[in-house]
């Protein structure tokens, strides 16, 4: 499959490098064409991989990937344009802040009653947004076997059933299982997970290791 | 032990039951010693228990379990005035607003750079609170042992670590083993496990089921 991935930094090229391995030709949008981290992404991985900007990305890939920072996210996708037209938008981003301190906290207007998730479902009402994979550490996004048999949860919210089950084939191929990925209901949802962040930089304060992840116990 | 339970809901009536149950003293505080809940309490557990005013119930206990409802808790604590001097406030309150419908979402002022964790021990600055078990059902709360074999997260924070300490012995008397208390600092990381709140909303409405907890996967 085409797919995009906004985004250039750890989480975007995780996730890029994955789905090259996976077979799918992957373009890495970022402001510049000449990005620096997306040339060296196409020089290491050759065939399947190409660079673009924002623009260039938003109409190449059949879904998009948003990794870029929460601050950023929303930017990142206007240069998209209408080529985003009809397409799903797999939201991975959180929308910390980092100007009032470590650890951050949430970006003021994005929380509590609202959240990046649904502001970008706003923003791009003709976008299926699927919000997904922000409550862990980016080495688990793409190999949730690295830890525990694979056996913790990734949640998913959004408001198209179809562009959900699309987006669950895609965790699959990443090793999800069926029974760990929680479906949370409409993009609305995207407040639970996002403000969880806060709770998942004190855990990785506490345990001093990203590589955990939640698991629901019933 | 001494132990008052402040707010007669169903969290404090099940913490207050299963403090008399591993024979502690348990003094139910309310608004009025006559409150309803309070007395049917009294009633059933007849030897340990009791009940009173807000104020009678912080001068019982040696440690003060704040059961109130998360907007009632800075009121119903000020009502104990000069007898919560020194003491041990554990604090199980989250603050949810359900002025704007369901699911509530978090008291504005008390969430994002403040919690009422942190609220709390700023307007009590002579007691020492300690935030733990509001990240799940009440019942889970007392008797980790319902589901998992107990194996599941508990989360405590608090600045006074002597205070910290001995509320682990409280919580390792309800069976939580020691593996599973995850100790996140001081009470600044209120933030984190009070905002986890609107995430356990979604996963209960999407598990139809209160009996379940989050366990780390390392």
């Amino acid at each position: 499959m085409k797919i995009s991935v906004l985004g250039t930094g750890t989480v975007g090229s995780t996730i890029g490098s994955r789905l090259i391995e996976l077979g799918h030709q992957v373009m890495m949008g970022s402001r510049s064409a000449t990005n620096e981290k997306a040339t060296a992404f196409v020089a290491k991985h050759k065939a399947g991989a190409s660079a673009g900007t924002f623009a260039q990305a938003a109409a190449f890939g059949e879904i998009i990937f948003n990794c870029t920072k929460g601050e950023a996210s929303i930017g990142a996708l206007k240069s998209g344009g209408s080529a985003l037209n009809g397409k799903i938008i797999i939201d991975l981003s959180n929308p910390l802040d980092f100007s009032k301190g470590m650890p951050p906290s949430l970006i003021p207007s994005l929380y509590n009653t609202n959240s990046l998730g649904e502001e970008i479902q706003k923003t791009f009402p003709t976008t299926k947004v699927v919000k997904t994979l922000n409550t862990m550490w980016c080495g688990l996004m793409v190999n949730p076997n690295l830890i525990g048999g694979g056996d913790h949860a990734n949640f998913i919210c959004g408001n198209d059933a179809d562009a959900k089950t699309k987006v669950k084939s895609l965790l699959k191929e990443f090793g999800w299982k069926d029974e760990n990925i929680f479906d949370l209901g409409d993009i609305s949802a995207s407040r639970g997970t996002e403000m969880y962040l806060p709770l998942w930089l004190r855990i990785w304060g506490a345990t001093k290791n990203s590589a955990f992840n939640m698991q629901i116990v019933r």
